[in-house]
């Protein structure tokens, strides 16, 4: 007989029961409050088509690097889960490649994946069994059947689910014409764009070329001349503002920013276009490139986004036969002090200027990104992020930033993701750790009820929409 | 209507009932101790002049860049907090600085100073309301009423707070004046100083060439020449301990140590002291510093302190305004392993010697210095320091060092700070997080009660007595 | 009058009423499973001659540096506790050195070899009170008769533990000849050894030339060839797996892995062994030895182990006349994230070879040793080792990996231990502090209690039998 599946109205919350109450009495009062999701990967295509999805397959796993890297750790093969390799799509029958999933089930085990899963499944789904070899099929089904079902496309879950503002990702190479079409269509769901010029600036990106190319047809600009290249920039920021963007976001190898004389960006420039660069050209490139997005910040007010140190690709044979992002970025070792100090120099006094630095080196918390955002006016501390976007993880961003740069120097929660259908369980796991933090410090004597309530609406809704000028 | 102000009787306790009712016998047991500070930094003028404090602005907010970074990283001016800068005093009026920082007092919600700052205005000013907007001109008033009567003054206080000995910071081209008038008073309280050597061992400092221009001067020796310089620290350090010292102190950005033949760390010096130097001679230098300050702890008996791995002064702009010790200083990573080898390859050995390492980089605790400390006779962990002096950072502290160090390589508490008025609210916390864990581990069964209580006793007075020789 | 000595049945579990009930539930289930060590230095001769231990400090003191490092950081010294120098054993007194060990007995208190010790003290010995210096002769005198029983040899004890599989460690100049002694006794107890050929592999040991002269000799191959040094690499993984090895171990001071191309490679080997190397070449041979290990386990099926980040010998003094292992050996920073890419871009994709890494670094935990095991096929992650085997590192381990590699990309528990009286001791340990992280899960409704306790069995003895390959 299968294992039923229920949520514990309590999970997530401390053990000790009188800490548990408090927990639970900050959590009913914000568990409410709309979604703000302002970092994420979700494609604006569905909000924009509001095509229904076509399989649970095709849906959850397949596009889920999170989920199919757990299952290849232990030996199951990518494309007989559906994951698409360079050669096309997998060959994989959907049903086949979900049962294969439902096998494996057990490997999510104490992983916030089985928490996300598990609130789809019996929230979304109302499923009451849980996932398993014996229920993998009756799970497909109830999942196919649903998606096909006008309540369950894409735009009447975003009304469902309570999301008040949902922000994509897109490069300045892209048209933005699905965003065009959300903004046409009467529909009031709100999907903004953010400014995402990574494959536009760095060098090593294996679309650099192209991309350039495209961002000079896009804008009329010559993107191989500097001054024609930031010009194209601040075109199509403008053009991003106006399809609803606040922010932009720079996923860079590291943390390292650059403030060189213009001629010498120039003469940089120069090398990086006509490929006579070296890997330590790409990384100054990149690192000038953060400093003057910043100027164009302070000029057009854009939220500056910096997510280092992910090592990229880091499977070889995964990356030539696959493609990006299938689950082999690996975080490694990242400096902000160091790095991060000729944009400061510059602009780490204004205040009219907001930094949100996220970081996947967990012993920066306490050391380099608490006292630097508790004291620059600019910086401002993203959640804790991708593999750390987890019950303990988001636990030791609390305990280890919040002593230095207080609560006020955060900005809510991020749920960065593109399982759409996962991002209401995403925030409902931030909010349950936040309650549960926030009552451990009203339980020990350190906060009173009433500034934890505050908080608690501070963390879900207030922080997010001041530091993303929302 | 103001919210009230108490302080919880059970704070930093933890929640669960057995183990806070461990943790309340432990503390009720030591919470009435007397306080040893071995390590800080108030005005030794104070305690020598015994004048009163002018106002609460001047004695609580504009000299402690705890409270003023956290409001200048919202933006806050300092000028208008009554920080003064380079230029001169502060213009703010002292009231109006006191308001704006009432107004910004959410910000310190779940950081220590806001349970420092909230025990001194219980505790010593008998306040009953929270500090904000509403209540700004009643703090006002109080703490100015207090600070104008005699049981308010320095050494009123000093009697008052049960403090049996309080170390401060001096230079080397100190005169110790106020520590000689301390001396002559006929007043108990014990004062001492601690011979910091910085600012005429480390070239990279601004006030390098006029500290040791004074160095020379006190002595009477041509600090100039390698052995004299060497002779005058020998005297110096003579004159420290005739004032009480028993300890040198040492801040430098890294924990590097150097141990060169004669001939080379003559030449070296020549280099220093002509200016001729590169920034790797001044590390250099520095370095070897700590190898022969070590050798005079061997023969003169003062035990050494390492505070290593703080960037200081990071924000130019700030620095060039306003000043070293503005809140700009941020920790970065920091090695031991290596770093330290040198002078331990010389000294390590020696149980006549005591070198207390701190750091800022808890990724140390447990991979470097616990494994350290609980080899090398000489050296002994210093307490969580500074950004980690903290609910947290104290537990962190503990639960990386002990199983690998134990108890009694650590040595007891630090308040490390400038604000007076806040010592026995620190030593307050750092006795209930000792507690909290002993009584953890009492109720895991892992120590039995009288082992925690008689531990209380050594973490609280025992420790610091021996590892400071008091 | 001596304080009682008992073991606390719920120790190491969570304060808190209902998660203990969890966890007392789950280890209950668990507690008395066959112990099964895969990893660790207990002296083959032991279980080959069956010879009984002479007395306590022979036994439990002098060999363990885990605590005589202790005592002597707090300035006693080796020689008087009865630690052997390279000038030969030790001139204390037995039970003198036992009874300074009492005196100190106080330093262990919050360590791990406290628990152990006092588990091994009381249900071994059946002592009832604590050691100390009023109880350090009935200690000795108890433990010095046990030890000439029968039931106290070192088969007797094998039995007694419920040990399923012991390994041991040897180097490829070792002849095997305890173990083909105990393969041939008609003994019934399974010791296997485990291939560690460090000692042939760096030229930077101390003992590489006669290593290597060995490793010749017993294989007849000529180890100053490359074709002929790897031939005989291969004859000796054949001879242990003879002898019942399922695994090599490489205790390197990074993880650094090289994949030369042929010609390199043999270009290094000869610099290697013609001792014109660098420091350099000597890093550079030693990370290409791991790709050639890891080639020869996807042919022959042993599971590598690969342990780095030790600094060994830090203490130049002691390594100068006390020698190896004598507690000095100081972890240090390690990187995965390049350091392994050579050596994943050729094998990390296989199924068929399993790679077991292990840190010192706690810092690594979560940011690539989670990430990359969660991720490559051929990778799991040890359990939390050496300094970091404790209640808090145990735990710590947990926290930080579990959310991304799951549990099952982990391999149960290593007690990689040379005093084998503690074995079971360290093992309850790793069950407890097991039981107590799945009683949280399940507590804050992470978990069902019924997957916890299918987690309580595979962390225990599935995990370990599986990718040992046992």
């Amino acid at each position: 007989m299968p294992h039923p599946l229920t949520l514990d109205p309590d999970r997530l919350f401390p053990a000790d029961p009188a800490t548990r109450a408090i927990a639970r009495t900050l959590y009913r009062e914000i568990a409410g409050l709309p979604i703000i999701s302002p970092h994420g990967h979700t494609d604006a295509a569905w909000f924009a088509t509001d095509a229904p999805w076509t399989d649970p397959t095709a849906l959850l796993l397949a596009p889920d690097h999170y989920l199919y890297r757990m299952l290849y750790s232990q030996g199951v093969s990518l494309d007989a889960l559906g994951v698409a390799s360079r050669r096309g799509p997998s060959s994989a029958d959907p049903r086949a490649a979900w049962r294969l999933f439902a096998d494996h089930y057990h490997l999510f085990r104490g992983t916030p994946s089985r928490l996300w899963l598990d609130h789809v499944f019996a929230e979304l789904f109302g499923i009451d069994v849980l996932l398993g070899p014996e229920t993998a099929d009756h799970y497909y089904d109830r999942i196919a059947d649903a998606l096909s079902q006008p309540e369950f496309r894409p735009r009447a879950l975003f009304d469902r689910f309570g999301i008040e503002l949902l922000a994509t990702t897109e490069g300045p190479h892209d048209t933005l014409a699905h965003h065009a079409a959300i903004q046409t269509s009467g529909w009031s769901g709100r999907v903004i764009t953010t400014y995402r010029p990574d494959a536009v600036i760095d060098p090593e990106h294996e679309d650099f070329a192209a991309a350039l190319a495209t961002f000079g047809q896009i804008t009329g600009e010559d993107v191989h001349d500097w001054r024609g290249y930031l010009e194209a920039h601040r075109k199509r920021r403008a053009d991003f503002r106006a399809a609803g963007a606040t922010a932009t976001d720079h996923g860079h190898p590291t943390a390292r920013t650059a403030d060189l004389p213009p001629g010498e960006a120039e003469a940089l420039f120069r090398r990086i276009v006509t490929g006579r660069w070296s890997p330590a050209d790409a990384e100054l490139f990149r690192a000038q490139m953060l400093t003057e997005m910043a100027a164009m910040s302070v000029d057009d007010g854009m939220v500056m986004q910096i997510h280092p140190g992910a090592f990229r690709n880091h499977n070889r044979w995964l990356h030539t036969h696959f493609g990006r992002d299938r689950g082999a970025d690996i975080p490694s070792r990242t400096d902000y002090v160091e790095a991060m100090r000729p944009l400061l120099d510059r602009f780490g006094n204004r205040s009219d200027l907001t930094i949100i630095v996220f970081t996947l080196d967990e012993s920066s918390y306490a050391r380099e990104l608490a006292p630097l955002a508790g004291h620059y006016p600019c910086l401002r501390l993203g959640p804790a992020w991708w593999f750390h976007d987890s019950p303990e993880g988001m636990r030791r961003f609390r305990e280890m930033t919040t002593e230095t740069a207080g609560f006020y120097n955060s900005v809510g929660f991020n749920d960065d993701t593109r399982a759409f259908l996962s991002i209401p369980a995403r925030h409902d796991v931030a909010r349950r750790v936040d309650c549960a933090f926030l009552a451990r410090l009203v339980g020990e004597g350190r906060l009173r009820d009433w500034e934890a309530a505050e908080l608690a609406h501070e963390l879900t809704n207030g922080l997010v929409r001041r530091a993303y000028r929302l």
